[in-house]
Parts: C-alpha cells; sequence; structure tokens
C-alpha cells in the first residue's frame, strides 16, 4: 500500500482500565499491524478515566492524518457512556462500524457504509469461501447484538437471504432453527444449540466466544459443513 | 403546543415535479397541518430543476428556526441522487426519519432515533391500540424496503418478536407466513397473499398501497383479525 499510494495507514486503538481480555485483543491488533505494515497508535487509560479523557484522545486522532482508523476497545468502564464514545469516532475513520451513521448506511438498501463489522463480515466471507450459496436460503441469526447479530442479519439479507433473528424472547428457537439452510450463532450461550436442532445439511457459524477463556484471541468461527445428505448437491443447500 | 411553549411548530414540504399523486398526498399533510395548527412551508419545483435547487432549500429550511420539520416528497425524479438530497436534511429536523443516521440508531439496541418512519410506528401503534400482544410473538414482514419493511421489522424486535422479513427472492413465502401471530405485508404487490398463507388467528396489517389509484391518500392499514377461533385466548395469538 505504502508503494502503490505513498500512504502508511494508521491504526489508534484506546484502552480503557486494565481487563486482561482486552490487553490480549489489543496486544495482537498491534502484532497483527506490524505485520501488514500498519502504523500502531495506542493509547492506554486507567480505568478511573473520565469520558472527556477519552473524548480528548479520540478528537486528537480525529484530527491525526497519520491515523486512518480508530478502535475503542469494548466494553468501557461501567460509568462511561459507550454511545457517547462511539458516536465521537470520526465516521471515515470508524473501522469497526459501530458509529450510528455506519449501521444505519448499512441497514439501508442500496447503500453502503464506509466500514462494515469485522465480524460479521468475516461470516460472509467464510460462506463466500466455501461456495455456500445464500441467495433465497432461509437464514436464521441466533442473537440480536449490535456487534454481530444484526448486522450479520443485514448482510445476509443484502445476499437476498430469508433471515430470521432468533434471541431471548424467542419462543421455541429449536423449530425455527431447524428451518436454516444457513445458522449463524452469535449469543455467547455455550452450548445453546443442540445437534437435534439443526436440518441435514445445513451450514452453521458459530461466533461464540466466551471471555473468560483469554486463550482465545479472537471470535472463534467454527463452520460445520454437515454434509449428512452426501449425495445433495450443495446448490441445494 | 403554542400555549404550552411558546412555538408553533413548522413543518416544510419539497415537492419536486408534477406527479398527481405527489400533489394529492402534500395537499393533504397542509391540510392536516391546518387541522393541528402546525405553520406550513411548501416548495414545489419544477421536475426539470436540478439537485443543487432542491439541495438550496433543504440548507434554507435547515436554517430556519421556524422550520422543525423537513419532508422530502418521494419519489424524487430520476436524475436526482435520492440519497444525497435525503442526507442532506438536518437530522433534527427529519421527521420521516429516512437520513441514515435516524436509520442507525433505530436499528441498534438501547438507541433511540429522533424520528422514527410514521408508516411503520403506525403499525405498531395500531397492534399496541388493539392490545395485540408482540413479545415473543413470530412476526413476518413481507418487503424489505427503507421506508416500511425494514424500520417495522426493527420495531417489531424492539418489542421482542421473532421476526423474518420476506422478500422477493424468498422461497415458498407461504410457508414462513404461515407460521406468522402477526404479519406485516408492504410489499406494494396487490393480493400477494392469500388467504391459505394465514394462520387462524394470525393478525395482519396491510400496508400496500397502490399509486394508481388517488383516491388513496395515504398507506391504507388494513387490520384483520382472524378469529377463526373464537374460544382461543387472544393473548395465545
Amino acid at each position: 500500500m505504502k508503494d502503490a499510494t505513498g500512504v502508511v495507514p494508521g491504526l489508534a486503538v484506546i484502552l480503557v482500565g486494565d481487563r486482561k481480555d482486552s490487553a490480549t485483543y489489543v496486544r495482537n491488533k498491534k502484532k497483527a499491524c506490524e505485520a501488514v505494515g500498519i502504523t500502531s497508535f495506542e493509547i492506554c487509560l486507567p480505568e478511573d478515566s473520565t469520558e472527556e479523557d477519552v473524548l480528548k484522545y479520540i478528537a486528537d486522532y480525529n484530527e491525526n492524518p497519520k491515523v486512518h482508523g480508530i478502535l475503542i476497545q469494548l466494553p468501557l468502564p461501567r460509568h462511561m457512556n459507550e454511545a457517547k464514545i462511539l458516536d465521537a469516532v470520526s465516521i471515515d475513520k470508524d473501522v469497526d462500524g459501530f458509529h450510528p451513521l455506519n449501521t444505519g448506511l448499512l441497514a439501508k438498501r442500496d447503500r453502503e457504509p464506509f466500514f462494515v463489522p469485522c465480524t460479521p463480515k468475516g461470516c460472509i466471507e467464510l460462506l463466500h469461501r466455501y461456495g455456500i450459496s445464500i441467495k433465497g436460503k432461509r437464514a436464521v441469526v441466533i442473537g440480536r447484538s449490535d456487534i454481530v447479530g444484526s448486522p450479520v442479519s443485514q448482510l445476509l439479507q443484502k445476499e437476498d437471504a430469508t433471515v430470521t433473528i432468533v434471541h431471548s424472547r424467542t419462543e421455541n428457537p429449536e423449530e425455527i432453527v431447524r428451518q436454516a439452510d444457513i445458522i449463524v450463532s452469535a449469543t455467547g450461550r455455550a452450548n445453546m444449540v443442540r445437534g437435534s436442532w439443526i436440518k441435514p445439511g445445513a451450514v452453521i457459524i458459530d461466533v461464540g466466544i466466551n471471555p473468560i477463556d483469554v486463550s482465545r484471541i479472537c471470535p472463534i468461527f467454527l463452520l460445520f459443513y454437515m454434509d449428512c445428505a452426501a449425495e445433495k448437491d450443495s446448490s441445494n443447500l
């Protein structure tokens, strides 16, 4: 990229507090940046920082022409207003795609966000790489979070899947999951989806992550391609 | 409102071109404003106006403290970039709720848009007024437009329904519609949903509108409360 454009991309991370899992994430982001030639900027603030402290650093990074992307490591300490802080990130540096304007552009037909949230984008990439047909398929997303469930359902719909979002208030989720050709499980509740819930031939992506297990440094994608009906053409999935 | 706050609310409408249905809409909005004491502002531009003409009027209304809401009558002439024009409306005057920032705030959990699109809001209001339970119910929205299908599905989900969006690429829509406790049909295709698609006891809201019939001045809501099983408690719907 530097050779092609003369610009070295810069990614800034703001970490507040001393959660070990967050520190691991940030460390690994930094390593990944080094591996691909992105300049890392990093601010680690103490747990008892004020919202104003964080907003000040965001404003600095918004102005800094060497910074092209800003990540606010979540979760923030409880005394901070997450919405206010995420909204302060400049829309064209919102590489997590969590700013409501990016969310709105993703939700609208015929519009494109500046950035798509990475985990949902990864789910679609997995389906594409494995040659899984999405158009017209029944997709069930389990979980309705802003970070995974909601944006992945929008991406699946943009690919012409017929999408149902199952959540904590859904009655008989197993009945709905059983109809799915594609299942994206993004609940954080381990072992929620049972084998008996899954239609033979269905494709499952498990975005579940256990925040206690710090050895897991990024969302774990598991792609089961349950080809129980081996003679079935994959285009019929 | 004037007595309570000393402020007379003002609503501006920008109409481009001479579509009869649009003119009827605008005329009726004006009448409705008069009836409730809202000051109407109205600009009717010729079909061959430029984007810049429209953007100029939007900028004026954005600045005008007597104007509290701005409606851009859709559809705009084909030579105009609808997204660019809708995006120019100040977020706090976007009474249609079509600005992508309002769309994003609606799509996010625990956030609230400045304005909710009126037809989807009307659907939820209908359900509430008729005492229809939404939480945990299976809802099927037919149509995925930015104006009705998509926002109504988000509103239903905010009320804890389990929502599926059926659209033109959905295979066997009748199978999905048959599972619904609540159906919102927002397709514009007359007679698409057949009686045989509907589960006894399901609630249907038809937001269908036929743009040829100019006597229909606003989306027609039809609420069938198909109480085929008369002994069934409505809470079981």
